[in-house]
């Protein structure tokens, strides 16, 4: 996974853990992909005060991953849902018993690992 | 819900965000099911000492559910889950289609919630 995508995702699960200041300067990092110079400029501080904090931040949110493990969970079950989402949006006439079966094993993968 | 069975459910999700000591203590008091008694004298501590550490990781075990909603979202997943396992267990044939446009409608649920 890129790196900016995976700073996007670790920043939506557990953002909300962080303060309001680094909130404030980390989305304009992850969500509006400024640079550290530019939202330096923009809030008045040094871009070295910038650069610390946004490493400050990934280094919390991935300490919350190592613990939680919420992006992990979610890519997992995402795939899953989406092959249900398959079987279920192509399934042919005639092949439905595998299908349910196929359905059915998935679900109950997701539902062992919730 | 049961006040211990929502206690055991936050300990599962957030349990690793508390301390060692803190889990020790916690543990015997959602998983054993020990009392503030039993703990204080298993673990050489004053009753009132345990009471106020289970209420305090009550306290950050809450904070994290309102911040995170982890065990909000297992809840309403899980559901869904238990549908979707339900109706491709139990469909019947000749039904086939209508059991598979609502196992696709929760999935697509599911996912835009994920």
């Amino acid at each position: 996974m890129e790196k900016k995508v995976m700073q996007t995702y670790l920043y939506d699960f557990y953002g909300d853990l962080l303060t309001e200041h680094q909130r404030n300067i980390y989305e304009e990092y992850v969500w509006n992909d400024l640079s550290l110079s530019e939202i330096a400029q923009e809030k008045g501080i040094s871009r070295q005060g910038v650069h610390d904090l946004v490493r400050r931040c990934d280094r919390i949110l991935a300490d919350y991953e190592e613990k939680l493990h919420l992006l992990e969970r979610f890519l997992k079950n995402k795939e899953k849902i989406l092959k249900i989402q398959t079987l279920s949006r192509n399934y042919q006439n005639g092949k439905e018993a595998q299908a349910m079966a196929e359905i059915e094993a998935i679900s109950n993968e997701i539902l062992e690992e919730l």
